[in-house]
């Protein structure tokens, strides 16, 4: 059993990091294992209360994959595709917008409450957040899949300046108030950048970046990032992961943070230790 | 067509309302034909956006019943019943705060939005805002429907004192954190107490209390109401509306309205006309 | 007789433009038959609320010059003429600013009072705000007639930001103390460019701008006035009229109108409606 | 010749009476004596500023009798008289305005801002400011003239909270809009226990309160000046001024002062020596 | 070592009280053995910041009793005794405040600073803060000790509002400007109670308040405590410890702990754990 | 004895420089015989607190040399020297902070509050305040003695923006939260230059700056000062004074003052006199 005394020492071992970081914006992309597992579900939450308690200012932005497939699924709404990938009709987004904003976003925020703190959620179309255009790659066009294009930061304001955790769903709307599904780690990016924030930290279902050798690398320059994804050494879908914590760092965010969601308490270790629990990007 | 000069004399005719209502708060409860009808549905986005440049502080309170028999019926949830009563077990209550936040709620945000306002999408559970127990009423259980038993106005005041038109859905939490679906009209009275409304207005399909005659009574007090109520003026359905306006006038609430929903511009008729569309209840 | 929802349908019209002009500062000349004729009067001070509780900042200055007159008539005041201009010696300006001052600024204040509005009245020499010095034109000393050299807001700030319309005479102060009579519309708009107004709008006795063909042009650019003024289509009275809004455009006014104030409301019409009631000019 | 430490001390020795105004408000009636006589106007302006500087908050209300006595002669407005008293009718009210408003008012600006000191002036019809009713008196109805029957501190506030010093005609408005003339000494009052003044100071053309032996008395309580008038020892147009005294001391205000405005710099005399410059009246 | 999960745990351990104390003042007693030892120094510093971190607002009352009779001894200043008290005269006086607040207090603000926290040295003097009269205790007099009658929060909360931890050396001040010394246990309750706090921590030198057993009892009420002095189970120096702690929360301070200096960390034991390191007295 | 007229004007001869320096920051460096002369020491207690009632924001700063040695002596430390100057080691650095922050400090807070002021004592080690490294001047180390780097104004706002006069010692804090002598003039100069000040005022010993006839001079530029001091005209103690005032007239600070604290309220006459009391040096 620890002892009391240890016990206080931990707490004076964060002290230099809470010193740091007191006051600052936290976006966190929360998704995968992560919040699908429920002891480290409730860890989340736990975690999200405590870094509000000390002092720093966490934004939630969440994905929801599997629960739209599954919905869909259920629903008996088949999906057409092209290149394999999934086109987003007016009926699949309807399920989206119901699945993300009305069972995976409530979810977070009943987490974020039980872990003691007050959560507010949004998604992106409230207030007009999440500006987007609809996304044209390569020709193919996937229907209702929006591509970010700005962030109005004063919903998320209005709810975090009144003490309240931002939780938000990745959907967009456009000029004409069309709402469309955005990649969540593509709006978190842009929420950080929106916010000013002082980290963005993309919770994953992998160790984080790894090197030639496939041995997790604790850090790195958003400089070498790019080198190893020319060169080959990030591979797939790590890509796009790595080229978003690059993006913001380019426009001030100061860290970008590539975390293994598996672990307990991914979010304290990263944030309040020095070891980690993934990769840290830093300009 | 009509002249000039007298569309600048409606706008003055208006100017006495203007005055008494600057700045109050106006409790809206949204449902009905109102909700479903595409040019209703129009005039309502612009009514709200009016009411808030006009000086009001409109207030949106949702309900959603037929999305959610619609949605139960497609993903064909099977509902057991109570004396005729449908039972909210678990997964019904996943498909109504899907139906009420992730649909409802965001279609009627976006209705303010084209109306050119700002608004937020709430639910009940946002920073445990409306707060209940579960309903046992007449020894039946119904399951997860709950009762209010208190209105926490902090979420609705950081949304709408930043700009924004809150638009809430009728879902409660209860102590241990568990949602519950919640009567709309029930949740827009205890919001209106909440917050020392200035009005509450309930949209109906009907046009508005009717007396012995079934003729619609434009006025009528608290008071009146209750005695209607016993000698059976006042039957069914309209029993519980006419009984939750007495309520919150008990509690503060200067007036309130059960309005004609199916009219177009009902909500600035009847506060900015002594005709009105419906009827108001007083102390 | 009008029906309930058409006068609901043209509050619903006036929307966008409300959107548009929300806080926005509004200085209005008021002088001429706008200010003799009873009728016209009160929808002044009627148009004026209105303009306050739909959210514009109105800020009135005005005019006297017949009042002045008639007042030295009765007072025996000779006047002395140079060219054809009334000399404004010390007797001269002791009625000028009994009169504006004491009579027609006070008249004006309880119009908007009347209107529903709280009102102050205001001379340019109340905290030093309009700062003039003596005019000499060609040669001639009109005695204390003054040139609008600055103005300083903040005692028309004080005044609005506690919710009153200011109404101002058009008197100004130099640096000894010494006062002087101001032409209204200089006055006017030296306020609009110290306020950074929205828009300036000069209530006149005339349709508005005429074109070649005598005909009214709803609308040109400072650019185009310019080059009337040079080709001689507009004329006389109306050139300093045409010369004072450009000047303001030229300095960060977004519009400025000039406005047939024998026209019932035409204060609402040039604002809430495409069709207006005179001469928009812009950029 | 003074010394330059000598100059010091007597700086020096109104610290004591600094500390225990600072911050607080003294509403001045200006009037007879003081108003008329060049030196002692500049000496006035100068003091008013002064006490600015030093931390007081001065509300300066005037009265202006003798001026609006010239006006009317010199327009040739005759006045009926009741039992000696001048009926104001509408004829004679427009002049009092046009005196009091235009004129008298403006030269006490002008007075306050040659001390050095920027000054608004008000007339109580200001947004509502005076509020009167038709003075009846002894089945006399004297025309235009009003009693007091509130006090509206609002637009004062706005004036003096933005640095400016209010300078106050006597003029009062009724329910329906209709001004009326005040006497000032009134309306210093009833501004004095609107705004819970610490002092209210009236400025006389004689020494202060007399005793039984003709001499001045420098200080006495509200309840002896009560009985000095009982006992006929005050009389006269002296026995309003005390009533008025006595009046806002019940209501809040802590000390009243009737004071020699014949004296050099009487109102700083008043309040920064023991000595004084009249009769100080205390609860 | 220490698993990284495990450390994670521990913060997230001190969850629920970081919510309970949010915010909340607690005011500090810093004394004896954890003032002296090296090492207790250092953990005492990080303490005091990390509670500041973590959201409560921490306030230090300091003693420093042998640190005076160190620099007596030194500069040979002969103390004077009645009954074994000793006397405080002038020339004491003047050591004490030269040791308090140029010394002890100094040695303090400089502990937070190391710690990482910035904080502003006080002495009960400054602003007049700690209002005392001349202590006769037993019809003996002292000298310069003095008796708390008030404490003004005002110089406190200027301090601690601007972000600063407030360190307080135990010097009062009575009416004619004389500083006395005050028992530093009384003065930090004088504090507490002044400020409303949360909570009274008085560092001793003992483990806590021990039973008739002479265990160390975790907590007890005030009543009991009061109890417990008059069976004689407390006794000696615990006995105005335990007054003091039992008077503070007569007066609203929610709770008051006897803290054992000597364990490291002990100010954080007793805050964040259940076991705490001392004695809780509760109302 | 002198008329109460004649007070009242020389009340109304300082408006004009209450005006100029209205809400001004005045720091003032105190020290030598205006320190230790009793009846200069009431006065100056006196004037810093009519500068404040007045409006201006003084901030003292002074030194303490005298009683620093005297206590030295009395504690038997010996001090030894290099070239003649005091090596600062570290047990004269303990005297030297308690002199100063426990004696010195409290003394000049104790004389303002007497003069009827509130103030706060500070050290420049309060919040980090005066930042310092070493000073090593021409080789010789002098142990803690420090040279200013920078100066955090915010311990001093916190102070005096709650209505405190700060007085604060000269003592320098290092990166690692050593604690330095450092020069009081020094001090006070920096501090002027980051609060930019209006003026700065050092009292000294002597009548001012002389010229080559030994006569006082007035005022000069910083130029002339600094030619002077090339051409031997100021020489000695003099210099460091004058280049100090010189520094800080470069960085913003609009006038510097060299006065008299032998003459009773030097420091009023200084800013309330054309005369003055010393030599006003300026751009």
């Amino acid at each position: 059993m620890m002892k009391a005394t240890e016990k206080a020492e931990i707490l004076i071992e964060a002290l230099p990091y809470m010193r740091r970081f007191y006051g600052k914006i936290v976006v966190v992309k929360y998704g995968g294992s992560a919040m699908n597992d429920e002891s480290l579900r409730a860890s989340f939450g736990a975690n999200v209360v405590l870094l509000k308690y000390i002092g720093l200012r966490p934004v939630i932005v969440h994905g929801g994959g599997p629960q739209i497939g599954h919905a869909l699924a259920r629903l008996g709404v088949e999906s057409s595709f092209v290149d394999g990938l999934r086109i987003t009709d007016d009926e699949t987004m309807e399920v989206v917008e119901m699945v993300l904003g009305g069972k995976v976003n409530r979810e977070i925020v009943s987490l974020v409450q039980k872990g003691g703190g007050e959560a507010i959620g949004l998604t992106g179309s409230d207030g007009g957040m999440i500006q987007v255009t609809r996304r044209i790659s390569e020709g193919r066009d996937l229907g209702r899949v929006g591509r970010v294009v700005g962030v109005d930061p004063e919903p998320i304001q209005a709810v975090a300046e009144s003490g309240f955790v931002p939780v938000i769903a990745p959907i967009g709307v456009d000029e004409s108030g069309v709402t469309y599904n955005v990649n969540a780690d593509e709006a978190a990016g842009a929420i950080a950048r929106a916010l000013r924030a002082e980290k963005l930290i993309l919770l994953t279902d992998v160790e984080g970046v790894l090197n030639t050798d496939g041995v997790l690398t604790p850090s790195l320059t958003s400089e070498e990032a790019r080198e190893w994804i020319r060169q080959g050494v990030i591979r797939d879908g790590m890509i796009p992961k790595v080229e978003c914590c690059a993006a913001v760092l380019d426009e001030g965010v100061k860290s970008a943070h590539i975390v293994d969601g598996r672990i307990q308490h991914a979010l304290l270790l990263e944030i309040f230790t020095d070891g980690g629990a993934g990769t840290l990007i830093t300009r």
